[in-house]
């Protein structure tokens, strides 16, 4: 399966992924998955947000659910979504290989525009499916070519007036499990549960100067916002690490961005995750206040403006420490699973506001992740596959 | 003549000027420029390279052309360049007005793409008639839209094959005296002469660390190129203030650029001006040894690349302290005029590796340049021309 997934989208030179929701490399997953499917006796099913569903409809009452997404953020790794996808798959075979019947449905879910590389929303099709966003604005939303999300899920045989929350399919799931590659160094073993999801944001920096000739101004007339932007970078550093969190500076756009040209106006992005909604709320704040003093100090205003913030989401303690058991059964050791946060976003985390939900990370020897050389080890994955096939065995055997 | 001139390739919005070498606006101060010139009977030549003159062809011997360039910067402001142009007829009507009849020819020069802001080399028509610049060079020098300098001037009537130094064009130039706004604010009076233009460079310097998740990468694992650049932006400013000059960072990209993603690179150019070459080479080094420890700090590359250099331009002396005294003579004190260095480039530059050459500056109040909020005072503009006649009349009468 992983084989034929590989080529997929991939750029010859990079090797980086570009599968952008609803693009060829994209609908060619999607073809893909329906295949794999079929060929278990799976049941496809579209809902009316993009998401895909293939039910293996065994026993009765809730289901549950595991899977992940399909999409790449540009350039992103081979890793990322497909993993949490294949490995479903791959643990249905090992459950029928070894004879199991379950009593309850098994779902394996494929969620669209995780990354919102196309839209710009993450989690687009887990938040229009849980009510998480307002189907109105989704709509409106446009990719790069200006193209709306209503126009273009039209196209795909999907009507735009029907995206947004389905309680009848929720009402259906029992539990959600998505398996993904761990996305920093955190995890040491081969397999590890989820805690929470911690708190992240994203803000904007609006350094205000004065434009003028890089010769022939001298050094003392100068309202130069490179200045104060370059003392916030560092800034972000040294606050992060004072508050155990993580600040980092991604993006910039200069105005006139001429060599020879002092800048009129310098913008940042600043991105910031932390253990608790307090210490991202200090880093946040001790940047600004360097921020504030390093402008006053060059004669340059600076605006903060918060573009997006997410509080932290912790994930279903019984069904966590229930995973961390059964995981933890699978390994040699047979003491639980390690059970570690991460900082990035999930399909699982927008999930989890309506039906109880965990994860389990595959380890990342690297910690690269959306990028070209994000990677696990082979033998990781298939630790990866035996731990969901227990999982959910587990929680459909009862 | 002020008055026609302004509202040519201006945005109605900034204010800003767009008057690239042959677009439209350009064309339309060319067009504007010859027709005053004939208003006057002045006889006008066109050149192999796009520079246009206006002669006053009176007695014999070599001429002294005066005259600076009507293109603009992006956004540019009105002095620059047309101050020069506008007050060179002025004077030449003052001349007449008084009855002066000059011993030798008068010539009013419109330099073409002195700003580089279309072909991207600064005063490519003086280059070319100097020979400063290889003409087969120049041919191939593209605008933004991928068209040669070659095809653009063909399309305006000029032979692509003819350009390059015209001797005999040279050899009736017995010096060059351009006017121009002051770019600092150095000039406290309101007319002054240039003792030199300042060396002068721009470096890129290119740091490549390792793109990665912005939430999930340690603050331990990161080899994040924004952290060395802010060092670099911040030593550039220390480096410059001890040594007397100035340093710029204009213009940054920063690859891949997401709000989401450590940087895998961030390129910078820096703009680096000082008094005396050693003192340019002492700052540059400086920066680059801030730039490679802070990159070493953190795991980062840095290389440096020198993109130009020009040593320092120093104006002919006899003819600089002869326009000190002129000049000085027609203000109410009476003592020489103020004879101050440049930190920008010209045309002037640019002919004084081939005629005796100086300059003329008028105060700018605010030192804005290169920007819509560029000015200087209409009772400084009319002491320029007085400034300028009187320094004609002194260079042709004898």
């Amino acid at each position: 399966m992983w084989a034929a997934l590989l080529p997929v989208g991939r750029d010859a030179w990079t090797g980086g992924y570009h599968r952008f929701a609803w693009t060829p490399p994209e609908l060619d997953c999607r073809a893909w998955f329906t295949d794999e499917a079929r060929r278990r006796g799976l049941r496809i099913e579209h809902d009316p947000n993009g998401n895909l569903f293939a039910w293996w409809d065994a026993g009765s009452g809730p289901a549950v659910l595991t899977g992940s997404h399909l999409d790449s953020v540009p350039g992103g790794g081979a890793f990322d979504g497909p993993l949490g996808v294949v490995s479903a798959l791959a643990a249905i075979d090992r459950l029928r290989a070894a004879g199991f019947t379950p009593r309850r449905p098994i779902g394996v879910a494929v969620f669209a525009e995780e990354e919102g590389a196309r839209f710009g929303v993450a989690c687009l099709g887990s938040r229009l499916l849980t009510g998480a966003i307002d189907p109105s604005r989704a709509r409106g939303l446009r990719d790069g070519d200006g193209r709306t999300f209503g126009e273009v899920i039209a196209e795909h045989g999907l009507d735009p007036a029907a995206i947004g929350p389905d309680e009848g399919l929720l009402g259906r799931i029992g539990c959600f499990v998505e398996l993904h590659v761990e996305q920093g160094r955190a995890l040491r073993e081969p397999v590890g549960v989820a805690s929470a999801i911690i708190p992240h944001g994203r803000w904007r920096l609006d350094f205000t100067g004065e434009g003028n000739h890089a010769g022939t101004t001298l050094l003392a007339d100068r309202r130069d916002p490179m200045l104060p932007f370059a003392h916030t970078v560092l800034a972000a550093r040294r606050s992060a690490a004072g508050n155990d969190s993580v600040a980092t500076v991604g993006k910039v756009t200069v105005v006139p961005g001429g060599v020879n040209a002092i800048p009129s106006s310098v913008t940042a992005w600043l991105d910031a995750r932390g253990p608790t909604d307090d210490a991202v709320r200090r880093t946040v704040e001790e940047i600004a206040e360097a921020a504030r003093r390093a402008a006053a100090e060059h004669g340059v205003t600076v605006d903060l403006a918060e573009e997006s913030y997410t509080e932290i989401v912790g994930f279903d303690h019984a069904l966590r420490d229930r995973l961390a058991l059964v995981v933890g059964g699978q390994a040699r050791s047979a003491e639980p699973a390690p059970v570690l946060p991460t900082g990035a976003g999930h399909d699982a985390g927008v999930l989890s506001a309506r039906v109880p939900t965990a994860m389990l990370f595959v380890r990342n020897p690297t910690g690269v992740s959306h990028a070209p050389a994000e990677h696990a080890e082979t033998g990781d994955c298939l630790a990866g596959v035996t731990a969901l096939a227990a999982v959910l065995k587990d929680l459909t055997g009862g």
